[in-house]
C-alpha cells in the first residue's frame, strides 16, 4: 500500500485525547491513512510535505446554518469559507425552499462545492400558512419524502412551530416529525426552542426534538442539556458565564458551536473560526473549543467519516501557525490543498447552475405613485385616522405596536406629514399581486429601502419616507429581478443585486459583501437604527417573530396570528 | 396533556450530569414525558407509583452480542435478560445465518420480544469460503441489500477478515463494506481487531471500521481510541489497569461494555449487569459504569431514542435498591413493569415461531462402526503412521499442531491404542455428506462428546475415545435434530437439545442452562480440561481461529488456510 502524501513534523490535534501531539500524517485517496509518531519508513508515499511544526486540526464543521443568510450560492459560500477553515456544513436551506420549493432546494443540494454541504429537510416552509403569507414553494409531506431519498439530506431542519407540534397532532409539522422519526430514526430532529422551559420544554422534547440553537444562558444550558438536548451555540450564546457552565460540567460532549446566520459582509471576515476564537476569549480552553467545532458536531449529525484526524476519516485539515491567535495558514479538503495564505492558492470552484426561471422570479407589476395613495374613507370631513404603527426595536428583530393619529386629507392618509415610513409588501410570485400597506417610524431621512430578501416568504418589500423613492426602488428591484437597495433623492444610492430567486447572488463574496456593506451604510444614512439594519428590515415580514409583522396578506399579531388593521378608527 | 404514570420520589440517574438526583418521572405512551424535581402539580396522570427513594437508571444496552451464543431464541433471550436489566441489544446473528441464511436471520429479526433487539448485517457468513467449509446459508451482497431494508438492522456486524478487506479489493467483504458505507454512511461498521496495531491497525481502519470488541490491554485501549476506534469492552477486557486508562483519559465517551458471548448456563446468573459490577469492582466509578452501559452504547449505535432518562426517550428503566451491590428490584420496558423481584412478575413472552424446516436441519446419514475405520494403506506391512494431532489449549479456544506415531493394524489407524480421541466433522446440510477425520488428545476417559453447535458452519461434530460412544452420540444428535451431548459406557450421560437449526432451543433459560451445565459437567468428567469446555470443543471447527481446526472439508492450518493431512507419513 502506498500513500499519496505524508505530512511530516506537525503538531496534530487528537480529539479523543483533546491534545496536540507531534505526529506525521499519511493521506491516501482523500482520507487519512495513518497518524503516527514514528518515521513511517514502512510506508511509501508519492509525495511528502514538511509541516515545520505547524499545528493541524480537523476541518471545522458547522451543523446549523443557512447559506441564504449570506445571500450567496452553495459554490460561492464554499469558496468564501474555505480560507476560514470550514470544510463541512449542514445547511437548512429554507429560504430557497420558500422561493422555489423542492426544485429550488434540489438546485442547492446538487450544487458542486469544494466543501461538503449536507442538508436538512426544512420543516417550516412556509413559516406559517397560506392564509398568512404567500410563498413560491412549500415543503410538505411529499417534499419531505422526496428529500429523504437524497444521501446529502441528513436531518430534519429546525422545528419552530411549538403549538403545531405540541398541541395539534394533525398539523403539517406533527406529520413531518412523525414520518421523519419512523423513516429515519437515527437522523437528528433539530429544534428551535427559544425561552422554553419546564413542562413546556419537556412537551416539545417529548415529540422527538433533539437540539436547539437559540440563545442560551447558564440556566437554560443546564436545563436543556440535562434534558437530553444537544446544544448548538451560536455567537450570541458565547459568553463568559456560558463557557463556565460548559467547562464545569464537561458539557463539551453535548454541545457544539454553529454560525446560524452570517451576513455576506461579515463572511469576508470569518466564519465558524470567529466563534471558536470568541469562545476561547470567553475562557474555554482552545482544545475544548476545537473539539466543539469538529468532533462533537460530526458525532451529533452521525457523520462518522469526519471530525477527527484518524485513519479512514476524510482528510480535511486546517493548518495553523499559532493556536493563540488561531491564524490559518492553509486548508486541506480531501487531502488536497484548497487554501494557502503564502500564495493565496484558493482552489477555483465551479459556479452553481440554477435554472433560467430562477432568474425571473420577481413576477409583479410596476408600482405607480397612485398606487401609494392610501384611501381610508370617502368622507372628506374625516381629518385624522388612528393608525397602528410598527415600532422597530434597536436591537434584534423584535417589533412593538403603537398607535398614532395620522392626518387624513381628502380621504387619503397623509403619513408623510408625521415623517412616518410607508412599508409595502407586495406578492411577487405572480399569484395574487396583493399589496399590504403598513406604517413604521424608523427612517429619519427622506428615502427608501427595499428588498426581495424578505424573510421567510421573500415577497417584494419596500419602505420609505418618500413616495418617489419607493417607486424608483421598486422599479429597480423589478429590473434587477431581486436585490437589496437604498434610494434617496430619487437615485439608487446603494444596490446589492440578488438575481437568483431574488434572494441570492453568484458574485464572489468579496463583491457581494462590499455591495451589501454599502446598502447597510445607505440604510444607516437614512437614519435606520438597529444593531443589524439589514436583518432588522428583512424580518419585518417574518410572521413568526415577535411581535407585529407584515406579509403580502396583511399586518399580523405574530402571537395570536390575528390580522391587525392599518387604521383602527377614523376621527 | 395527561401522563400515563408518574413515578414519585426516585433517585434518578442523569447521564449528562453523570449523577443521581431526587426527581419525579412522568411517562406517557411508553416514553418519558417529564423528569422534574417539583411536585408535577401541572400534570395530570392516570396513575402514580411511589418509588420510595429507590435508584432508577436507564435500561442497559448491549450493542455487541450473539443470541445464539446462549443457544436460545430471541424471545427466550429477552425473557432471560430482563431480570438483569437489559432492555436493548444489538445482535449479530451470524450463527443462524450460517445455518439458515437470510431466511433464518429474518426469523430472528421478526421474532416478537419484550426487549428491543436490533440487528447487525453479519459480515462473515461463511467465516471463510466454500472450499474450506460447507454452510447452510450465506450472507453476500444480495442478502446485505435485503437486510438493509429492515428498520431493525442498524449496523454491519463484526468484520473479521483482515486480509480480505485490506489486501483484496475484490473480496466479498470489501464489496460489502464498500456498499454499506455508500448506502448507509451513518451506520457503524463493527470490527474484530485482535492484536492488530500500528500500520496494520491503520490499514484496517482506513477501510472504514469503527469499533472493536476483542480483548484489550492499556496500550491497545490508548492506541485504538486515539485512532478513532469505539471500544466495546467485554468481560475479559475489564481489569483494574484497563479501567485506570478509561478513568485517566475520560475515555468513557468512546467506549462501552458488551457481553459478546454468554453461555446459556451463565445467563441464569446475569448479563451486562455482571460486567458493570465487575467494572466497578475494578475501580470504575459506578456512575461511569452505568454511562458506559446506557448512553455511550446508544449514541455509538445512533439509537437516539434511548440511553437516558429524558423527555421523548423510550421509558426503559432499571430500579435498584442499592447502587453498591447493584441489586435490581424491578425493570420497566416502554414505561410498563416487566420484572419485579417482590412478586416475580416477569412479563410473559410470546414464543418465537420458526418454520418447520428449521426443526429438520440435520440432514446426514447415521454412522456405523465401519465408518470409523480409518484405512491409511493397503500395505499390510505398514506398522505406524506419523499423524498430525490437534493439541487443545487449556485456556481459550486456540489449538496447536503436534505429531504422533500412531500404530497401523491391517492398514487401519489404531488410534485407540494411544488413548487418542477421534474427531469427526460431518457435513449435515444434505449437500455432500462429506466426513473429515482428525485426532486430538483431550479426553482422558472412555466416551464421546458431540454437537451440531459447531462454529461457525455448525456441521455435525463428534469426538470420542470410544467408537461405540461416538456412534451412539451421533445417532442421538440425528434423532434429536441437533444438540450438545456427552456419551459414556454407550449411554447418553448428558444432552442439551438444540432442535432449531441444530443450534438453539426454545426452552426457558432455566431448563436450557441446566441442560447445558450437565453437558459441561459430563465433558469435565471425561477429562476435558479447558476454562470453557463447551466453547473449546465447539470452536475446534472454526477455521478462522488459530491454529489448526477441522471442518467438513478437512483439517486446516487457519493462518495459511492450507489443508493439513491426517497422516503425514507411513512407516
Amino acid at each position: 500500500m502506498k500513500a499519496d502524501t505524508i505530512f511530516y513534523n506537525a503538531k496534530v490535534f487528537n480529539v479523543f485525547l483533546k491534545k496536540f501531539e507531534k505526529k506525521n500524517i499519511a493521506v491516501k485517496d482523500g482520507r487519512f491513512l495513518w497518524v503516527d509518531s514514528g518515521d513511517m519508513a514502512e510506508l511509501e508515499a508519492a509525495s511528502s510535505v514538511d509541516m515545520h511544526d505547524k499545528f493541524i486540526i480537523p476541518g471545522l464543521i458547522d451543523v446549523h446554518m443557512h447559506i441564504e443568510s449570506s445571500m450567496t450560492t452553495p459554490s460561492r459560500f464554499s469558496e468564501a469559507v474555505i480560507p476560514h477553515g470550514t470544510t463541512t456544513v449542514v445547511a437548512d436551506a429554507h429560504e430557497i425552499a420558500n422561493v422555489a420549493g423542492l426544485e429550488g432546494l434540489e438546485n442547492f443540494v446538487d450544487s458542486h462545492t469544494v466543501i461538503d454541504i449536507f442538508y436538512a429537510v426544512p420543516s417550516s416552509v412556509p413559516s406559517t400558512n397560506n392564509t398568512m403569507e404567500t410563498t413560491g414553494g412549500k415543503i410538505g409531506m411529499d417534499e419531505t419524502m422526496a428529500l429523504l431519498k437524497n444521501k446529502n439530506v441528513i436531518c430534519l431542519g429546525e422545528v419552530m412551530d411549538f403549538n403545531g407540534l405540541v398541541n395539534d397532532e394533525n398539523s403539517v409539522i406533527s406529520g413531518i416529525v412523525k414520518t421523519f422519526r419512523e423513516q429515519r430514526p437515527n437522523f437528528p430532529v433539530e429544534g428551535h426552542i427559544p425561552k422554553v422551559e419546564g413542562l413546556n420544554l419537556a412537551r416539545f422534547l417529548f415529540k422527538g426534538i433533539n437540539s436547539d440553537h437559540t440563545q442560551q444562558n447558564p440556566k437554560s444550558i443546564e436545563e436543556k442539556i440535562s434534558s437530553g438536548v444537544f446544544l448548538q451555540l451560536q455567537k450570541k450564546s458565547v459568553s463568559k458565564e456560558n463557557m463556565d457552565v460548559i467547562i464545569k460540567n464537561n458539557f463539551c460532549e453535548y454541545a457544539c458551536f454553529v454560525t446560524d446566520d452570517v451576513m455576506a459582509d461579515d463572511l469576508r471576515n470569518g466564519h465558524l473560526n470567529q466563534i471558536l476564537k470568541l469562545a476561547v476569549c470567553c475562557g474555554l480552553p482552545v482544545e475544548t473549543a476545537i473539539y466543539m467545532c469538529t468532533y462533537t458536531p460530526a458525532r451529533h449529525m452521525g457523520l462518522r467519516d469526519r471530525g477527527c484526524i484518524a485513519p479512514g476519516k476524510i482528510a480535511d485539515m486546517v493548518v495553523l501557525d499559532s493556536i493563540d491567535d488561531f491564524s490559518i495558514t492553509s486548508v486541506y479538503k480531501n487531502g488536497k490543498i484548497v487554501h494557502n495564505t503564502d500564495c493565496d492558492k484558493t482552489q477555483a470552484v465551479n459556479k452553481s447552475v440554477f435554472p433560467e426561471k430562477l432568474f425571473k422570479s420577481i413576477q409583479c407589476r410596476k408600482l405607480t405613485l397612485e398606487d401609494l395613495l392610501i384611501k381610508v374613507t370617502d368622507d372628506e370631513d374625516v381629518k385624522e385616522a388612528v393608525c397602528n404603527i410598527i415600532e422597530i426595536e434597536k436591537f434584534g428583530t423584535f417589533t412593538r405596536k403603537t398607535k398614532k393619529n395620522v392626518p387624513v386629507v381628502k380621504g387619503m392618509l397623509d403619513w408623510e406629514k408625521l415623517n412616518l415610513s410607508l412599508l409595502i409588501v407586495m406578492e411577487r410570485y405572480g399569484k395574487t399581486g396583493q399589496i399590504t400597506f403598513a406604517l413604521t417610524n424608523i427612517l429619519k431621512e427622506k428615502g427608501a429601502v427595499g428588498t426581495t430578501w424578505a424573510h421567510d416568504h421573500h415577497n417584494l418589500m419596500v419602505m420609505g419616507t418618500s413616495p418617489e423613492d419607493i417607486i424608483t426602488l421598486q422599479h429597480k428591484l423589478l429590473k434587477e429581478q431581486g436585490g437589496y437597495g437604498v434610494c434617496a433623492g430619487n437615485e439608487i444610492t446603494a444596490f446589492c443585486p440578488l438575481p437568483i430567486g431574488g434572494i441570492i447572488s453568484d458574485e464572489p463574496i468579496e463583491i457581494l459583501g462590499e455591495n451589501l456593506s454599502r446598502v447597510r451604510q445607505g440604510m444607516i444614512d437614512l437614519g435606520y437604527e438597529n444593531s443589524n439594519v439589514v436583518m432588522s428590515f428583512s424580518t419585518l415580514s417574518l410572521p413568526v417573530s415577535p411581535t407585529i409583522k407584515v406579509t403580502d396578506k396583511g399586518i399580523f399579531d405574530c402571537l395570536t396570528q390575528n390580522k391587525i388593521p392599518l387604521v383602527e378608527e377614523l376621527i
